[in-house]
């Protein structure tokens, strides 16, 4: 069974690489969120790219949950003592991805090219691609200032009210990510931010269109738990959007294009009646087991679903 | 008296400091050549502003001569791993340089600026002045390849054996550097390799005609120590060039612009009858104090010099 999973950061790596654990690597394609590539300093950063990676990997970050795991921090430091920019907290190690990709890149590479490279070297084997080779920049609309993503999220650290997420026009997908999709048995929607993580995905030409058509099972995995995001500004972006921080919020969200959903038990009894498929689940994921753990009821309640259908 | 010293790397970097110790700071000036500089993996990289300024700030690693003290090789090591490009060594201090520099110049700002930030934040105060703000590639012939700087320096060790150095056309100096000439007492040219350090400067409009025109003293330090380069390959470029690789060929290529040579005791006898003045020192700079004596050595020619003309 050919497995897509759309991920953005930290949450949408920690179940794809349950999905990774459990399914041969030849059946696995992981369709990561670039909307929040930024340069900086020279250098072309994929956080979220680098967050999938990074825990495929095995050597992400538990404790901060993005960066590598044993990270120093030697450079940054002096980058400070220089006055240069250090809002963006560059590893040691870190900046060896982003000085590998950033060459790779200038030699004329693509963006999904380098990923394969730097997933080979990380001894990746599932496929981990990125949604386009074009550059698909998020921005974030607060008040009348207009953010780019990161100097919101990171720089801001998300406190500047979002009034709207303003996606690029005429951003399309790689022959990759299309093949991805058409060759696909099942597609997940990682427990990822919808507006900032997903949509984005979403936005990139034909994905949105792929999906609507796709006669398989699409099956979205709530990032909300218990009113609050387990990582990150979804449930305070939901809020600053007029939208109740739920669970029920989110599967409404994606309605049209879901044909199950995954919320957590904290949340049990709350989207019994949305008239698709639901499965109440422990979503979250602190741990290998965990990820393992929820990768495989997951993959059961799309197996069930699949028969249903 | 107001002094500039036109520098390249190593050597350049040693007498430009031992000026800078001896004299007030708002008299000294160095006026670097970025022939050198290149991109690399999106980093601008400056490599002989970087050796000027690690040796005024006292952080010149000096067994390698390039770089800084006390550096560590953690995301260089990573790069490798990674597949990435880590034929320059770039060390995890030194990298904060080049991000630092590349972020501002990102910004608009110009290499000189960039340059006084960078110098400002390493205490170090008197004047560093790059050549140009403009790009001014250096490249070398070597048979029929061109090799830009960097690669034929580093990647590949110096070993291919020049047929010419090729310095661009229409660079332009800035008024910074026009300036600090216009009101000079004195020019040193340090014992820095000629023809990819010292030429580059003078390649740069209008600086070979400013120091022509100059009435003040220009003085040369050899860099060439007992028919050897002190470090690098000058010599080994004079005998591909076709000229004996001695002091006596330095003052002879250098011979219409200056007044007065420096050249090593290990070398006492061969200038003798240049036409010009000339006085043989101890010139090499194994430490600071070596680095101080030979400062004043050739200050108290220059001074003698001045006096007589």
């Amino acid at each position: 069974m050919k497995v897509v999973v759309l991920a953005g950061g930290v949450g949408g790596a920690k179940l794809a690489d349950g999905i990774a654990r459990i399914l041969p690597p030849e059946d696995v394609t992981i369709i990561v969120n670039t909307g929040d590539d930024f340069e900086h300093a020279g250098l072309t950063i994929c956080p979220d790219l680098d967050t999938v990676m990074y825990r495929l990997a095995g050597v992400a970050n538990d404790e901060t949950g993005w960066g590598r795991t044993g990270e120093t921090w030697r450079t940054i430091s002096e980058v400070t003592a220089l006055g240069g920019p250090d809002w963006f907290r560059l590893g040691d190690l870190d900046l060896a991805t982003h000085l590998t990709r950033t060459h790779l890149l200038k030699q004329g590479e693509t963006l999904t090219a380098v990923t394969h490279h730097l997933c080979a070297q990380l001894g990746i084997d599932v496929t981990v691609l990125p949604m386009s080779n074009q550059p698909a920049p998020t921005q974030i609309q607060s008040g009348d200032t207009v953010y780019p993503f990161q100097t919101w999220f990171v720089q801001e650290r998300w406190q500047p009210p979002v009034k709207e997420v303003v996606l690029p026009e005429d951003v399309r997908a790689t022959q990759a990510v299309i093949r991805a999709f058409e060759t696909a048995d099942l597609v997940f929607i990682a427990p990822s931010n919808p507006f900032v993580s997903i949509d984005p995905i979403l936005n990139v030409y034909p994905i949105r269109a792929l999906m609507m058509d796709l006669p398989q099972a699409i099956i979205a995995v709530s990032p909300i738990v218990g009113g609050q995001a387990v990582k990150g500004p979804a449930a305070k972006m939901m809020q600053e959007l007029g939208l109740p921080p739920t669970s029920r919020t989110i599967a409404d969200y994606y309605n049209e294009l879901i044909d199950g959903f995954v919320y957590d038990v904290q949340d049990a009894g709350s989207c019994d009646d949305l008239g698709i498929e639901t499965r109440c689940l422990n979503t979250m994921m602190h741990n290998e087991a965990d990820r393992i753990r929820l990768a495989k009821e997951v993959m059961q309640f799309a197996e069930a679903l699949l028969t249903l259908n």
